[in-house]
C-alpha cells in the first residue's frame, strides 16, 4: 500500500482492503451510499462490501453504464434515490466505477444538500490515472462534454489494481494511453523506461500507476484552475477528441485512449515541425504507439470533418487551433496555435506510418 | 452608500448607481448575462441597464417568477441559454431579483463550465437581508426545498432599497420576518426596539437592513460552513420550511416569510419547553408575530404531512429533527433535537393562539 498525499486528500494505491477500513473507521457518517453501474456492481462491489462497517445504513445506488448516461436525467435519479433513502448531510458516498461514475457521482454528492462527502474508487485504468486527481466533477449537457460541473475534492481516492482484473486487454490498453501521455509531457526518463518495456506489464502495475499519478499531481498542483501549465494534460487531445467524436458515429468506434493515441502521433509530428521535437523522439513515439494500438487508418474523405471538429474546440482563439506540443519527449509547451493545413498534414503523416 | 465588507466580497447598501459602475470597471469579463423574471425585468432592470458598460456583449435571460420554478428544469433553461449565447468561463452573471433568482442564478453560474463569476442584486426585502450573505445557492428538488445546491460566494452584492419600491406590503412584511429572526437569535436590544416600533417603518429602511445584515455577517463569519453557530439562522425554519412546502400545494400558498413566522411561533413554544425561553418572551413573540402577519390556522389533518416534511429536512442527522431554539429573545441555542410529538404540540399551540 502506497499513499500519495495531495494537498487536500490522499490517494491510496494498492489493495483497498488495507486502506478503506481504516479511513471509514476514522471519519464519522450517518449512512453509506455506494454508486455503481451494472458492471462494477458485479465485478467490483463484492470486493468492497466486506470492508464496510456493520451497523451503519448502507444503500447501493445503481445507474446504467456508459457516457450516454452522464447527464442531468441520471443526476436526478441519483438525487432522488438519496432523498428517498433519507440521506442527510453526514452521509458518505462511495463512487465505484470509471470516469462516468466518478465525475457524475462526485457532482451529485457535491450538490446534494449543498455538498456531502464522497470517496472515489475508480474502476478503470483510465479513471485511476486520469480522473482521480484534479477535483473536476460534472456531466455532459447540451451536447457539450462536461459543460455542467464543479471543482470539489473527494475525501480520499482508492486506486486498487485488482479492480482492473475483469477489464479486457483493449480497455486496459486504452487507459494506458494516459500513462504514456503523462510521461511524454513531463517525465523523459519514464518515457524511455516505458519505451523499452513490454506495455502489458504495466497495465495493472501499481508502481506504474503510482508514478503516473505523481506526474499528474505535480502538474495539477502547479495550476489547479487550468490557467496555464495544466493545459499540458491536453497533449494528444485536440486531434484525439476530434477523432473520438467522429468515430462514435461509425460502425467501429474507438475507445477514448485509442483516439488519444492517434492524437499523440499527430501532435508529435506537429511538435517536430513547430516545437523542435527531435526526429528520434518523433520516430519512437509514432512507431511505438502505432504498433501497440494497431490503429486503423483514417479515411481521407473525413479529414475535413475532423478539422471542422477541431475548429469548434473551446480552447481556440483567433481562428487557429490550440494544441499542446512537445519540445522533447518529457517536456511539453502549452498554447501552440496551429494552422489547419499543418493539422491536415499531421493526419496524412499518421495515415502513412508503416 | 454603506459598504459592508465580508471576508470574501463586499455588500453595497444604498443607491446601486453609486457602486455598480465602479465594480464593473474594475473586473474584466467577456460578456454580461442579466438574469431576471417578468417582474424584475419591468421594475428593476431599467434601473440597472444604464449602468452597464457599452461594447460588451449583453444578454437578458428571463425566467418565470415564483418558487415553483426554482427547479432543475429552469436550471436547464438557464444553462441552455448560456450555451446558446456562447458564454465562456470569463462571462459574468448578474442575478437581479428575489431569492429564487439569486439562489438559482447563483447555482447555475457556480456550475456552468465548473463555475463562472456572478453578482447578486436582490430585489426583495427577504433576499436583501437573508440571501445576500452566506453563499448558499440552490434549487428545490423532489419536493424538498434547497435540497440541491452548493456554497459559493458572489463577486459582490448590491442591496438597493429602491428595488423595493414596487413590492406589495405583503411581500415586504414577509421579508421583514428575517429581520425579526436575526434580532431574536442574536440581538436582544434590537428585538425590543422592533417590538416597540411600527413594523412598516422598517420595511424599506436602509439602516434597519444594514443592522440586520451586520447580525447575519457576524453569525456567518463565525461559522461559514454551517457546522455550528450558523445553524442559529435556521430558527423558525424547521417548522417554517415544512409549512411552506405544504402550502405551495394549496390554493392559498404562504410567502416564505409568512411560513417562517408560523415557524418562529412554533419554535418559540418549543424553546419555552426545552431551552428555558422565558414565558414573557414567548408571549411577546407569539402574539406580536401572529398579529402582524394575520396568519391562517393550519388544518389539523395535514399535521402528519408537516412532520414528514420536517423529517426530510437536510439539517437532521440520524433521524432526529433538528431545531434551533431560543434561550431568550436575543440568544439562540443550536442543535435542539426535538421529538415528533412535541413538534405536533407546537403546531397545536400555534393553532390555538388568539
Amino acid at each position: 500500500m502506497e499513499i500519495l498525499d495531495l494537498e487536500d486528500y490522499p490517494i491510496y494505491v494498492g489493495d483497498i482492503g488495507e486502506s478503506l477500513p481504516a479511513l471509514l473507521d476514522k471519519v464519522s457518517f450517518s449512512a453509506l451510499f455506494v454508486l455503481v453501474d451494472e458492471n462494477t456492481r458485479r465485478h467490483c462491489l463484492p470486493r468492497v462490501l466486506p470492508l464496510l462497517p456493520a451497523g451503519i445504513p448502507l444503500e447501493i445506488l445503481e445507474i446504467p453504464s456508459g457516457e450516454i448516461h452522464k447527464n442531468i436525467a441520471t443526476c436526478q435519479n441519483i438525487w432522488e434515490m438519496l432523498l428517498r433513502a433519507g440521506a442527510d448531510r453526514q452521509a458518505l458516498m462511495l463512487n465505484l466505477g470509471g470516469g462516468v461514475i466518478g465525475d457524475m457521482g462526485g457532482f451529485c454528492a457535491a450538490t446534494f444538500k449543498r455538498g456531502i462527502r464522497f470517496v472515489q474508487m475508480p474502476g478503470t485504468l483510465l479513471s485511476q490515472v486520469d480522473a482521480s486527481i484534479g477535483g473536476k466533477l460534472g456531466i455532459d449537457f447540451g451536447e457539450v462534454k462536461n459543460s455542467i460541473g464543479v471543482f470539489q475534492n473527494p475525501l480520499a481516492v482508492f486506486v486498487d489494481p485488482a479492480f482492473l482484473d475483469t477489464l479486457s486487454e483493449r480497455e486496459l490498453r486504452s487507459g494506458f494511453a494516459e500513462i504514456i501521455k503523462h510521461a511524454l509531457i513531463a517525465d523523459g526518463p519514464q518515457w524511455q523506461m516505458l519505451l523499452q518495456s513490454e506495455p502489458k506489464s504495466h497495465f495493472k502495475n501499481a508502481a506504474t500507476i503510482l508514478h503516473s499519478l505523481r506526474i499528474k499531481r505535480a502538474v495539477v498542483q502547479a495550476d489547479p484552475y487550468e490557467k496555464g501549465i495544466r493545459k499540458a494534460l491536453n497533449f494528444g487531445h485536440t486531434v484525439g477528441h476530434a477523432v473520438e467524436s467522429w468515430s462514435l458515429g461509425t460502425d467501429a468506434p474507438l475507445l477514448h485512449g485509442e483516439a488519444v493515441a492517434v492524437g499523440m502521433i499527430c501532435e508529435a509530428w506537429l511538435s517536430r515541425q513547430l516545437a523542435g521535437l527531435p526526429e528520434q523522439d518523433l520516430n519512437d513515439i509514432a512507431h511505438w504507439v502505432d504498433r501497440m494500438y494497431a490503429l486503423p487508418k483514417l479515411p481521407v474523405e473525413v479529414f475535413p470533418e475532423l478539422i471542422a471538429l477541431m475548429r469548434n474546440d473551446k480552447k481556440n482563439t483567433g481562428g487557429k487551433i490550440n494544441c499542446t506540443l512537445l519540445e522533447s519527449a518529457g517536456q511539453a509547451r502549452i498554447d501552440g496555435f496551429v494552422e489547419e493545413d499543418l493539422l491536415l498534414e499531421s493526419l496524412h503523416f499518421f495515415n502513412h506510418l508503416t
